[in-house]
């Protein structure tokens, strides 16, 4: 795995050929446990590493089309599955947990349910308050822009905008990573506040 | 391949397991032939891609340790191989030009020619003012931070502290493209700055 901004934390990624980006996920090591963003398969490699930090405890699917090889990954660690309250209905994994707007999946790590995307209550993370972690609504297809899904994908634009304005209003954030592309390591925030006229003035 | 932070520059990349980062390469895309640096094995996908976008007229190996797949891609291509000339006596592959301090790539494509790193002569490229490119001795095994080749590996110190800090000396650099690990995509120059005094203070 490779090494982000915090020594705590780890991403993975596959190149994802029809989109010509990344797809990532994020491990957070830490004493009680650690945590799994939207897992990918793991190399070998890469599955003794995070084996040497201490495997995983909790596993959070941001939304149902981020499943990636995460079922696979709890049961070979024995992790609890975490997924979003807002897809319970029908969701294609059975979790351990479903999470909601204001929820904390661990102490440091909150839980924002966002609305309107292309599926109901997708979860974007705040980790202590520095680092925005995004499931699909914010991505980056190419370096150094945030993006926001395509119109064509979302179910409610007037609802996603309302969500990524939350976003940008969260000032102390430094750092966006996201699930499907290039992630921001500075002025997160003037990142996150720069999609909200562009995506408005199309609205 | 995947788009950086201008229209016209795509990259792509491995993953070395020995380091835990990815290996970059770079492609320029320009009407009057695009260039690569230091190209790894493109994938079918990639290779169709660089395809579309018009090929590889030239291609810049910045050291002997970041051949890749230079020659096999220049062969397919017919591009011009470009090698460091300090290197030019041993280099591994033949080129067609060798480059030194000072000269062109291509107008807009500027050489500097780095001392005392791994191998004499490194080449480092400055594309337009703005975007600073690395071969070996500027590189990031974590995000949002730049580092140099460690201590063991350079041939001479206070000549690469003095290469670096030619690098730091260029006010204008906003992003820095590394070859090895993790680009930085704002605030290059500060960047390059911070690394002269942590690299001083231990020589």
């Amino acid at each position: 795995m490779k090494s982000l901004h915090r020594p705590d934390l780890y991403t993975w990624s596959t190149f994802d050929a029809e989109r010509n980006v990344d797809f990532n996920s994020i491990a957070w090591v830490r004493a009680d446990g650690n945590v799994l963003i939207d897992p990918l398969p793991l190399s070998e490699h890469d599955w003794s590493h995070l084996q040497s930090l201490g495997g995983a405890a909790f596993i959070v699917i941001t939304n149902s089309d981020h499943i990636r090889d995460a079922a696979a990954i709890a049961q070979k660690t024995g992790a609890q599955l975490l997924g979003p309250q807002a897809e319970q209905s029908t969701f294609p994994v059975p979790c351990d947990r479903w999470l909601k707007n204001g929820d904390e999946v661990v102490p440091g790590l909150e839980v924002l349910a966002l609305n309107g995307s292309k599926t109901p209550g997708e979860l974007a993370l705040v980790l202590e308050d520095l680092t925005l972690i995004t499931g699909d609504l914010v991505r980056a297809h190419r370096a150094n822009a945030l993006m926001l899904l395509p119109d064509a994908k979302l179910k409610d634009k007037a609802a996603a905008i309302a969500s990524v304005q939350r976003l940008a209003d969260l000032e102390q954030i430094e750092t966006v990573l996201v699930g499907d592309g290039w992630s921001i390591f500075q002025h997160g925030h003037q990142y996150l506040q720069a999609l909200v006229p562009t995506f408005a003035s199309v609205a």
